[in-house]
C-alpha cells in the first residue's frame, strides 16, 4: 500500500523496503525462481513443512524435470509424521504463471560454471591477478555481475506485473549487484539480499566468548553492529548476552589468535573455507572496525592482501577456491549424478526430517506475525549507512516484524573505511547503468575503477575485458558488444 | 570506548549516540538532576524499588531540602515487603559531588511558572497568538529554550569532567532544543531525550484496533513508524499484532470519527488532555501521514490550526493550558501545599508500592542486559530520518539493548512535510547556535522565522520579543543583552 | 554535443545547463513564442537591427495577426539608415514550423489578465491575504504557475524534437517554476530564466555610489553577489568600481535613507513600481544580507510584510498594483488600441531607430563570440548556490561567454535566510512535481505550505483554492479537477 | 569584514574564499615567505616593477642573507628606466614582522631535496614503486605533504594573528594538501592555491587550434571548464575565440597524435618536461573527459601508467624526474652557485627588464580594481565542483575583480572519474586530519588509501612507511613518532 506521494526528493531510490504485504500465516504463497536447486529446495522443503505457517510453493526453473523432482520430494515430504505444517508443491516452467499472485518470491540461480566461473578466474590469473573467490567484485565478480543483471532486470519486470507487493529474497551473487539492478528496474520491489557471510562471522564470536570468557553462547546472543556492503562488512560494536567484546577482540587482535602467520604448504590439503581471520585481525589493526564476513571475501575488496600472487594470499591463510575447485564443486541441476533428493524419492535413503537453519524461514515467520527478531540484510541504503550513498545497496542488521523489515540506523565509518566502500559502490553503481542500455564501454569505465585491475596497465586491462568476454559471450547477449570501442581497441577480441 | 578515529566528514555531530556505557545491574549509580521533584522522583523511587537491578540515587536539586524528603522516601521504600531490588538515595546540592562517576544521569528540573510560562503565553496572546501550550516551539517555546540551553550546557559540560560515558536522560522540555544544546556543548555525551507523547498516540492505535477490530491489544502490541521531531512525530505504517492499521485509520479518518467539530462551549468544562485528534486527522487528510503526538501540540507546529484565536483552535476539540492553568497546576518543590510524600512520610496516607508504568525503567533494564525492546528516542540524526540534516534531533523508535539505543531506519517524508518540519529544525539549530555566545539579534531571527511569529509585522515581533525579554529577564541572564540591536530598536524594552 | 556520461549521482538535474549550441553571427535563427507581442517584440527588432549579428526571426503566436504584424514592422525596420545588421521576420501560427532548427528561443506569453490575474489577487484578498504582486508566490502566483505550467512543458516537449539545441531564453512569470517545469519535462534543455529584477537593484547601487560617494557609475560598474531564487535573491557583497559598497550600505540601512515610514496616503498618487527599498533595508537590518529586487516581489516571499492588509503593506512603501491596475494595464495582441507598431507602420507616428537597452542582446552577443559579460540568470543548481537544493532553479550571476553561460559560485546563506528560500523551493518543486500527472491534491499541498495561506486554517485555504480553481477552470484543464479530493470536500466548488 | 552570521549548517568550512582585503593599488605591502627565493623573486621583483601599483614587499626567509641580496635587488630594479611602479624591499628573518599589516602573502618555501625528495623517490622505488614526480600524491607526495603541513598551519596560525584578512597565495607543492591545511587551521583565511598546470595545458589547445584549424591563438584565447583537483584536473568543454575545440580533440585523441607509443630509448636524452600527452588522450578515450596537466602529474593520480616500472611509464612517452634529476636541478637558497641576481648586482650580466609573463600579477592587478579575467585556483569546495565533498580543495577557473576571487561553477563529473577524484580527496583530507595531532597511525591510513601503495601487501606497505620516517626525521618532529603503532609493527624503523 502506497500512503504518500512519492516525489521525496531526497531519495534517489523510492522505493520503501522496509514494510510490505502482510503474509497470512495459514496461506502463503512462494514462487521459487531456481527451483531445480538440490540443495537450497530440499533444504527449504524441510524447513517449511517443521514451520508454523501453510502454504503453496511454486519451483520455476528452466530445467522442468529438476523442478518436478523437486516439486515430488516436496509433496512427500508433506506425510513425514514430523511435518506441523501444510505445503504443496508445483513445478513450471512458466515464469509468469509461478510468480502470478505470489506473495513471497525466491530468487536462486546459477550459469554453469565450467562456462563462466572458470574463465573469471582463470583469465585474470594469467594477467597476474590472483583472486580468492572472483566471485562478487574484481574482474570476475564484474563479469559475473554482467551475465546476471539483465535476467534479474527481467525477474523485476515479471514481478512489477505479476506480484508487484511480493515480499522478494535475492539469494544469487554478486548480492549487491544484483538487488541493486532489482530496484534499478522496478523501484517498487520489496527486495531483499540474503547472505550468511555475516551469520558466520556471528558464530565466530559467539566461539572467542566461550573460549576466552568462560561463556555458553551461540549465534543468537551475539549483537554486533553491522554495516558495509555484501562481502565487505565491517563490525564497530559487538556484545554478547550484553558483555561488550570488543576489549577481548582488542586483545585478541594484537597476541597470537591475530597474528598468525601461514605458508602456502600449511594450507595444501585443508578447505578453503578455513578462516583464520588473520586478514580481519590486520584490517582491525589498521582501521579500529572489524571486517565482518569471511577473510575470502574482504580481501577481494581490500586488495592489499591480493598483492604477491599465491603466496602473498596464503600468508593470510587464505586459499583460493580456484576454477577447478568450482568446477568440480557445482551440481548442476541436469546433473545425472545422483542427489540426496533422488535417493530419498527412490527409497535408496531414509529421509529424516530436519531443520536447515536458516534464517529465512524466522524471517518469514517474523514477517507472518511470528517472533520478531535482529538479523542483516542487504537494501538501499536510506539512511541506515551514514555516508555512503543513498540507493547503493547496504547490508546493516534489520528488524524483521510483521510486515517489515526496517534497517537500524549503523552510523558510518572513518574516513578511510568509508573510501574503500565508496570505491566499490561506484564500481556497483556504474555496471548497473550500464547495463540499461547494455553499453559495454561504459562497464569497462567500471573495470577499471576495480582496484584488482588498477594494478594493471590500461591497455592490459582492455585485452583482459576483451578476453573475458569472448570466452562467455553467450552469456552476454543483452550487452551491444559490436557497438564496444573497447572491444574494437582490443587485440584479443 | 572510542575505537575508531572520529574525523568522518559525513557527521557534523561527532557522538556515536547509539552504544554507551555497560551497565552492572547490580550497581548502578543514578544521578538525578532535579531530585526535588515531587511526582517523578517518588514514581521512580517506586519503579526501582520493583525492578531487577540494585544501586544508588544521587537527588541533586538547589532546593535540596526537597531532595532530602524525597530520598527520605526512597531509603524508607526499600523497606516494603514488595521491594524486589536494594537502592539507597542520597540527597545533595552540589552537582560535581552528584555527577561523579554516575551511570545514569536523569535530568527533569523546572522553573517557576508564574515568572516564565506565563509570560510566555500572555504576552504572545496580546500580539494575537492563541498558542495551545506555548511550551516547546513558537514565540513561548523558543523563550523556554533561551532560558533553559544555558543551564542545560553546563549540565554538559559538568557531564564530560565527571561522569564522561554515563548515559543521560534528557526530560526537560522543549526535549529538542535541550536535548541538542547538550550535544552542541559536549558532542560525546550518550544523552536521550525522552517523551510520553508518542507511547500516548500508541494507546490511541490500540484502542481503534480493539473498538473497530474486535481487538484484545494494548500499547505494547502497537508497532507504528515513527519520525518527525520531538512533539511534531508522525507515522506511515502502523500494525498491532501485525495487523496492518492503515486501512482502518483511513476510514475512520474520512469518517464521523476522523470529522468531529467543536464549539468553544464544548470544551468549556472538560480537561485539556482530552485529545479528539481531529487536528491528526485533518493532516492526515491533506498529507498522507498521521500525524503522532497530542493535537495540543501538533497545532504550535503545524500552525494553520492556531489562525482564528481560541474559536479557531476550539474548532478541532483542542482547549488551551492558559496561564491560569499552569500557575494552578504547578507544585514547586518549595510549595507549602502537602504532596504525597509528605502524607506518605507522616504516616497520614497509606502507601501501596506500584509500578508507575514508565518506559525509563524498562530502557535502564535493557541497557543492564535485560530484555530488549523498541521505543520512542531523541537522538542527533545519524541517518535514521532521511532528509532531515544530521545532527539535528530527531524522533524515532529504537532498539535499546545491553548497552545500547540504536535508532531504526525511519525512511524519509514526502516534500511537503519534510518543509513543515525543516523550519522548525532551523528555528531550534538558530536558538542553540546563537546561545553558544549568547548573540540575542541571532536568536531573533529563529524568532522571525517560527510560523506564529510571520503572522506580524517584523516590527511587532521585535516589540513581543522585548516584551517577553523584559518580563523575565532574571532567567535570561547568560544572553548578552546588552548588546542587542533587537532590543535597542523596540520601544518596549 | 553530450560528451560524457549522463550518470553522474550527484545530480538529479542531468542538463548541463551552461554550455550549449555555438551560435553563427552571420546566421542565427530565432524562433518567438509569443510573438504577436506589443511591447517586446518591437524593442527585440530594433535591438536586433542595431546589433552586429545577422538572421532570421520567426514569430509565432496563437494570434497570427499579432505576429504578422510585428513582422511587417521587423522587415521594415531593416530600412531604416541606422541598422548595421540584417534580420528578416516571419510570423507563424505553427509552433513547430516556428521551431525548426532554431538557434535561440525566446518564450513569453500571457494569459487574458481579467479572466486570471484579477482572480489572482482579488480571491485571496477576500480571505484577508493582501498580496502586493500575487504574480510569483503567494496563492496567486501558485496559481498562476498552475496554469502555466502545462503549456511550457509542451513548449520543452517541442523543442526536445524540434531543436534540442537551441538557447531558450525564458522570460514568462513565475520564472523559477516555469524553468524548472521546462528542465523537468526535457532535463535536456538550454533554458535559462531571464529577469530585470536584479539589474534595477544594481541601478539603485549605483546610485546610491553616485550620490554618496561621489562616484559616477551606473549598472554597468556595480558587482553585487547575487543568489536566490527569482524574485527573492540576496546580496552579500557589493562593488562600484572596485570600491566596497558595504560600509555605505550599513550606514544607510541604519539612517535616514533606510528608516523612513509610510502611510496609506503617502502612496494614493504615486506609482506602484516606485520602490524606497524599506523592506529590503528592514530585512538586512535583521539578517544581515540585503534582498536584491524589488521590495513589492520581496514581500510575497518574506511576508511579514504583508500582515495587516493595506495599511501593514504601504507603511513600507510598497503599493500594490491590484486587479484594476492589472487589467487597465494590460494592451493585449488582438486589442483595437492603437499601438506604437500600427502608428509607426501607418506613419502616424515617426519612427527613430534606438536600443531598448536589454540586456537579452548582450547575451546572445557573447554567445556568439562577441565580448564576455557577467549578469544574472536562472539556472538549475549545480552547485552555484551552497545550501539550496541541487537541481532547483535558482538565481545568480553568471559568466556569458562563446556558447557558454556558466554560473558564478555565490556560496550559501545564513541559515534563517536558507530557511525562507528552502519553503518557497519546496513550494516550487512540488507545484512542478503534482504538474507531471496534474494531481490537484499534491498541488493543494504546496498551496498550503505557502507561508501566506498559512494564515489561514486549513478549511479557509481549502475554500479559497477552490474559488481560484472555479474562476479560472478554463486555463486548468490539463489538471485532473474530477478526481481532487480538496474541491470534493470544500463547499465553494 | 564579515557581514553575516557563520552558523551555516551547509559549509563545512566556514571560509568565504570568494570575497577579502580590498587593495589600495598605491600602497600594497606584500609578505613573501620564502623570500630568499632565487627564482620566484627576481621575478615578482621585474613584474611588479612593470606593474601599475605601488607598495613595499617584505621578504621574509630563514636564510636572510638570500633575502637579503633579493631585497638588494628588488630596490636597485626600481632605479630602471623602463619601471613603471615604485616599489620598495626590505629583508627579515622575523615572520611575525613580515606580516604585520600586509595585505598579500605569498607563500612559497621549499627544503633540501638531497634530504627530502630523494627519498621520497627511491624508497618507494625500492617496493617497485615508480612514480614520475612523487612530489603531490602517492607515498612520496604523502610524504612530503607530511613534512610541510605542520609549518604551514603555523603560517596560517601567523597569519591570523598578524594580517588576518591578507589575500594569501600559496605556490609551494603539494598544493591542495597545504592549501587545505590553511584552512584547516584558519578557516577565515583567504587563501588560493597556484599551479601554472592549467596554463601549460591552454598553451597546448591554442596550438592545436592553430596547427589543425589554422587560428592564431594564444593561452588567452582558450576557455576550458577546469575541473578537479591540482594536478588531476580535467575539462569537458573547450573553446577558442568562441570555436568549440571538442570536435578536433575527438580527432586528435583516435588519430595519429593521441596513440603514439614510446620506448624508453625514445626518451633517453630527452627532457622529463616534455610531454607528449598519450596518457590524457588514453584517459580520454576511456573516460569521455580530457585531463588537464601534465601527463607527468596525471599518472601519479591515475595509477594505470606507473604500473610496469620505467618501460611501463615509458611506453607513454612520460620520462621520471628521478633523484639525481632533483638534486641537480635545485639551487638551494644557500648555495655557492652564482646566480642571474648576483650576476646583476656584481655587473657581471647586463640586466634587461622583462615581465615574467606570471599570473599572479594579473591577479593583484584584477583584486586592485584593474582588469577582470578569468584563471584556475585552488579553493575551498562551496559548490564548485558538483559531487566533490564540501570544503576541500578543488581546482577550477575563478573570475578575479576588484576584492573578488569567485570559482566559476564548473558542474560535475561522471561517476567513474568522480570515484578517482574522490579517493585522492580522502587521502589529502585524512592526512590534514592527522596532521592536527600528529597522529602519525592515523596518516598511515591516508598512505594506504593510496592506489600506488595498493600494490603491496600492507607488512610491505608499513616497512616502506618506516623507512621513509626514517630517512627524514628531522623533518617530521611535529609528528607524535613515538606513539605510533604501525612504526612499532615494522621491522625498518
Amino acid at each position: 500500500m502506497s500512503h504518500v506521494h512519492r516525489d521525496d526528493s531526497s531519495s534517489s531510490v523510492n522505493a520503501e523496503a522496509a514494510a510490505g504485504k502482510a503474509l497470512d500465516s495459514e496461506d502463503v504463497t512462494i514462487a521459487y525462481v531456481g527451483g531445480g536447486s538440490r540443495q537450497w529446495v530440499p533444504n527449504l522443503v524441510q524447513d517449511l513443512a517443521l514451520s508454523s505457517f501453510d502454504g503453496e510453493v511454486r519451483l520455476y526453473d528452466v530445467n522442468v524435470e529438476a523442478a518436478e523432482r523437486n516439486a515430488e520430494f516436496g509433496n512427500r515430504v508433506q506425510d513425514d509424521e514430523d511435518a506441523t505444517a501444510e505445503w504443496t508443491y508445483t513445478a513450471t516452467g512458466d515464469l509468469d504463471a509461478a510468480l502470478d499472485g505470489a506473495d513471497v518470491v525466491l530468487l536462486s540461480t546459477q550459469y554453469d560454471p565450467t562456462e563462466t566461473f572458470v574463465h573469471d578466474l582463470d583469465i585474470p590469473e594469467s594477467y597476474g591477478i590472483y583472486g580468492a573467490v572472483s566471485a562478487t567484485i574484481g574482474p570476475g565478480g564484474i563479469f559475473r555481475a554482467m551475465r546476471t543483471i539483465p535476467l534479474y532486470r527481467r525477474f523485476a519486470a515479471a514481478i512489477r506485473e505479476h506480484c508487484p507487493d511480493a515480499w522478494v529474497f535475492n539469494f544469487t551473487n554478486p548480492v549487491h549487484f544484483v538487488t541493486r539492478a532489482l530496484y534499478d528496474e522496478y523501484p517498487g520491489i520489496n527486495a531483499v539480499g540474503m547472505c550468511h557471510e555475516v551469520l558466520h562471522a556471528r558464530d565466530k564470536l559467539a566461539a572467542f566468548a566461550n573460549d576466552h570468557l568462560g561463556m555458553d553462547a551461540d549465534r543468537a546472543d551475539v549483537s554486533a553492529n553491522v554495516k558495509g556492503i555484501n562481502h565487505f562488512t565491517w563490525i564497530d560494536e559487538a556484545y554478547v548476552d550484553g558483555v561488550d567484546l570488543w576489549p577481548l577482540l582488542d586483545d585478541l587482535a594484537h597476541g597470537e589468535e591475530g597474528t598468525r602467520t601461514y605458508e602456502p604448504a600449511d594450507l595444501e590439503d585443508g578447505s578453503p573455507f578455513t578462516d583464520p581471520w588473520q586478514v580481519s585481525w590486520e584490517l582491525y589493526r589498521n582501521f579500529g572496525l572489524l571486517p565482518f564476513a569471511g577473510d575470502r571475501h574482504i580481501v577481494e575488496y581490500a586488495t592489499w592482501f591480493l598483492q604477491g600472487g599465491k603466496e602473498g594470499l596464503n600468508r593470510w591463510g587464505v586459499k583460493r577456491t580456484g576454477s577447478d575447485f568450482r568446477a568440480k564443486h557445482w551440481t548442476p541441476a541436469e546433473s545425472e549424478q545422483t542427489t540426496d533428493v533422488e535417493a530419498w524419492l527412490s527409497g535408496d535413503r531414509a529421509f529424516d526430517l530436519e531443520s536447515s537453519g536458516e534464517v529465512l524461514l524466522d524471517v518469514l515467520g517474523a514477517l507472518a506475525g511470528g517472533e520478531e527478531f535482529v538479523t542483516n540484510v542487504n537494501l538501499p541504503n536510506r539512511g541506515q549507512v551514514e555516508g555512503l550513498e543513498s540507493g547503493a545497496v547496504v547490508e546493516t542488521n534489520a528488524l524483521v516484524s510483521a510486515s517489515e523489515i526496517r534497517p537500524l540506523s549503523a552510523g558510518g565509518f572513518p574516513r578511510p573505511v568509508r573510501s574503500l566502500l565508496s570505491t566499490h559502490v561506484d564500481t556497483i553503481e556504474t555496471v548497473v547503468a550500464a547495463a540499461r542500455d547494455g553499453d559495454v564501454d561504459h562497464a569497462f569505465q567500471a573495470f577499471l575503477l576495480d582496484p584488482q585491475v588498477r594494478t594493471l596497465q590500461t591497455e592490459d586491462a582492455r585485452e583482459m575485458f576483451a578476453e573475458l568476454v569472448d570466452s562467455q559471450e553467450a552469456y552476454l547477449d543483452d550487452w551491444a558488444l559490436d557497438d564496444a570501442d573497447v572491444l574494437a581497441a582490443a587485440d584479443s577480441y
